[in-house]
């Protein structure tokens, strides 16, 4: 069996590109006692995999040189010498940019797609998910009359993020670049206001329009994706006692200089804003809840799309470099696969 | 009875100038039914009253033109046509920068005096004295081996939170300008660490040295008076669930530009940083623990000075610009007065 994968040839300095990636096809071996083999179904593609590209200290080590990127990905055992899975099963890894790979047992683990379609394991039920779930739920702490700001709401996580408030029943405004991801905050996710940041000359001006339109002076919660811009016209139109979600600088990853904004920061005091960073790995005891909830939003027809799906792992380096464009809505995944007759899935995919 | 007062007669831009202020004597009537008369015995400078000479929307209405400034003070009934006080009482009132008043009883509140000096009421039991203590206990929420790090660690809330840390057994490094303040914190307050801001080049590497020296790599918490540069050296230094208690922003105080620091609030996120701006006025219901263990600290003799004292209503200017020289160690007071034989203090003060 040949899988084809990508990897990594070179630590991009700034923007990735095409030429930091190179393709390979390897033979994969049938699996020995213990190991499984895999056939990859769904990869996901994640802005945070910029950072682990570059040989720097952070909260998770480096990506090897010349070795397949990786990432999330749901697959189906396709042989197996371990006693804990079966042909069929459908197993998450986060051995990714690769169609196919046999692995020890320990490298995957089950997920139970009865009820729900395998790719929302790398999205609504995965980390993404609990990033959104976590953040919106236990840092920003929103309750019921909150009003709440989303920065790169048209993104995976802050598509989740609106999805999770106004489920709940909370008023959303969110920001999102151009009039195409405007036009799905408003039309596709039912958000109560919009900034298209690309649009606007002044972004605290624009959410101060959008909060008065909804008859309010002032924002209670703002989920951060960006930093920058956003978070200081977040921190202008504060409520005393606002909460600030810290959840991403994607405006960041790629910049060689030092953000210069937000210059604000001394109207945390007055405000008494709590401002706290999160990361979704410190969130795990709360995963039962956020599959459940998302189990019965999925049921119920609830959730929205919040995924572009590109086809075929040759299209895997063209779909991460989108994610910096900010071309795509939602979680960016990349199919590798079909599942077989035998799949772990239900006969009709309710998906 | 005359009383000789200060009144603002300017809004200062920048830096407050003498000229912004004059003297008047005024006439102080005899109590009409209500009333009380109050002879002040000492008043409290603070830094945050240069907010309230500005004309700006803030959490607390700007200072009246042409009248006396306001601001805490102690004092001692003199004459009383109200039943619940009596000539001798001890009382803490708002009306600030002047030698005596006739005023409504409800402008006066009575302060126990039987086991703590008068002037306490102005700084350890009293406001300054609740800011250091919710932001420690309550929004930094420090831990028995929490390395603790405290800016204007030389000033009136800095040195009580830097105080309260150490009573409790922490290790506290704390950052002062200039060597004066540098020997109160090392040999005054015995801290464990000190950095001479004005002496040092980058305050990051200041502060890791110290950090390094106490055999650690990383501070648990900060507790921020200044913003800027050193906000900027805690979060570098900050361990993963650091908490930062922001407590106010003098160095920004006169500044008519924006901060352009911190400019590595990215890390808040992969650290996990909560960073928390905070009142002192919403943390009123933890007073009586405020003011139970600051007696039995004084009583047990575990308080160090923090107060500097000058003489004289007609020194209040010189004493309040110097908060932002940066003159002076610890809480600010003017002494306005001399107890009656008949205060309500204990025969022996305690001090």
């Amino acid at each position: 069996m040949k899988s084809r994968e990508i990897r990594l040839v070179r630590r991009p300095e700034g923007w990735p590109q095409p030429s930091d990636f190179s393709e390979a096809v390897v033979d994969v071996p049938p699996p020995k006692a213990g190991e499984v083999t895999v056939r990859n179904l769904f990869m996901a593609m994640d802005p945070a995999m910029r950072g682990r590209m570059t040989d720097a200290r952070s909260y998770v080590p480096p990506f090897e040189l010349d070795a397949a990127m990786e990432g999330s990905a749901i697959g189906e055992v396709v042989a197996s010498e371990a006693d804990e899975f079966s042909p069929g099963d459908i197993v998450l890894s986060s051995l990714g940019w690769r169609q196919a790979f046999t692995a020890p047992a320990s490298a995957v683990a089950l997920r139970d797609c009865s009820r729900l379609p395998p790719e929302m394991w790398l999205h609504a039920t995965g980390i993404t998910g609990l990033t959104a779930y976590a953040g919106i739920l236990r840092i920003a702490e929103i309750r019921p009359t909150d009003l709440i700001f989303v920065s790169a709401a048209a993104g995976a996580v802050g598509s989740l993020a609106c999805q999770i408030a106004k489920i709940k029943g909370n008023r959303v405004i969110g920001a999102a670049g151009g009039p195409r991801k405007a036009a799905y905050l408003r039309d596709e996710l039912g958000l109560d206001g919009v900034v298209d940041y690309k649009a606007e000359p002044n972004l605290t001006r624009a959410l101060a329009r959008e909060v008065r339109a909804l008859g309010e002076e002032s924002i209670d919660v703002y989920f951060d994706n960006v930093g920058g811009e956003h978070l200081q016209a977040a921190i202008a139109l504060a409520k005393p006692h606002a909460r600030i979600a810290l959840c991403g600088m994607i405006s960041q990853y790629n910049s060689t200089d030092r953000p210069d904004v937000p210059r604000n920061l001394f109207l945390l005091m007055g405000k008494r804003i709590r401002m706290q960073g999160f990361l979704a790995s410190d969130h795990r005891d709360i995963e039962p809840y956020l599959v459940a909830d998302m189990t019965a939003w999925h049921m119920a027809g609830l959730l929205k799309s919040t995924v572009t799906v590109s086809e075929g792992v040759e299209n895997a380096v063209e779909a991460f470099l989108g994610l910096f464009r900010g071309d795509n809505t939602g979680r960016t995944l990349v199919r590798l696969g079909e599942p077989s007759a035998r799949a772990a899935l239900p006969a009709a995919r309710t998906a």
